[in-house]
């Protein structure tokens, strides 16, 4: 069981049960791996585990930006919301996010948090580049890359709630219209 | 301390710590209320003591929402921002929504996440309707409605993460913008 294999446990477990549930006990446990192996791979502990969780999922959603939105915009954002509805559809609502779980527990994990911050701005950033690269102004790039994650992240949880995928797809229609509109605006 | 005093206090500790975190003893010793009298009031447990909170954080905001939507759409959506800009301001961007709280950690708390499912149902169709009332077709007054309370509650997890407001103004301008886009053209 390789290091990256026990970080992307940490992740599922924090996606599906948050983060006050998820002990290294546990995600060592998970992985088939000997919790002292696990505290040498990790000397800063549960916050350090965490905090490469929410680096790994920064990374996997930053590399299928970076691939889609060579196509444009709108091919981005539609990878963005397949990829939410694959979480959704694939787990039974019973997975969300991963930077999302750390950010809404008070609790000691400043690595972590540090972590969701960082993985927020990046996706953000990415989008907002984006959208500027099609005529989109600087300023008005970045609040719709803000209304983009903000709205994803917010209908991955009413669809947890409510299982059911409709709070996503609604959301996916508004944002599509609107990027199409501010794009044909712009150019 | 009244029965609703320890729910209060219960929503208070869920929407910082989440649910998994929270637990009877502490909300009782918070509420500096006997155990035993608190399992009283609550025979269903933790569940039931979660859901109670989470039809108190929906009744607050519904009491709020129907207020204000009486002068309009854009009235209504103004101060739905303006609470979750109060309840992030009030506490350093420590507390969020205990609606929330409950839909991202997968566990053994039926009664609770019906009751979210239904507070996030019940805000949308307040929202829909008054949009409808204004010119919005149905179908299309449903998706902003979910669109404006699932952006709203993305926005308020961005901001625990950022220690900062921005998420959340971003999204109210884009929302404000896209309704006042949309009522004028159905007008």
């Amino acid at each position: 069981m390789s290091r990256q294999q026990i970080v992307a446990g940490a992740a599922d477990m924090m996606r599906r049960r948050g983060l006050n549930a998820t002990s290294i006990r546990e995600v060592a446990k998970h992985a088939g791996t000997p919790l002292g192996s696990t505290y040498h791979y990790f000397p800063g502990g549960k916050d350090q585990l965490a905090a490469e969780a929410v680096r790994l999922s920064e990374e996997i959603v930053a590399t299928l930006l970076a691939e889609k939105l060579r196509q444009g915009p709108a091919e981005g954002v539609a990878a963005f919301f397949a990829l939410w509805r694959e979480v959704l559809a694939g787990t039974e609502f019973k997975a969300g996010c991963p930077v999302l779980a750390v950010a809404v527990e008070e609790a000691d994990h400043p690595e972590a948090l540090k972590a969701s911050a960082e993985a927020f701005r990046a996706w953000s950033k990415q989008l907002a580049a984006s959208l500027a690269e099609h005529g989109v102004g600087a300023r008005r790039a970045a609040q719709l890359a803000t209304l983009l994650i903000a709205s994803a992240e917010g209908a991955v949880v009413m669809c947890r709630a409510q299982r059911s995928i409709q709070p996503l797809d609604d959301v996916a229609a508004e944002l599509t219209a609107l990027l199409e509109a501010t794009i044909a605006a712009r150019t």
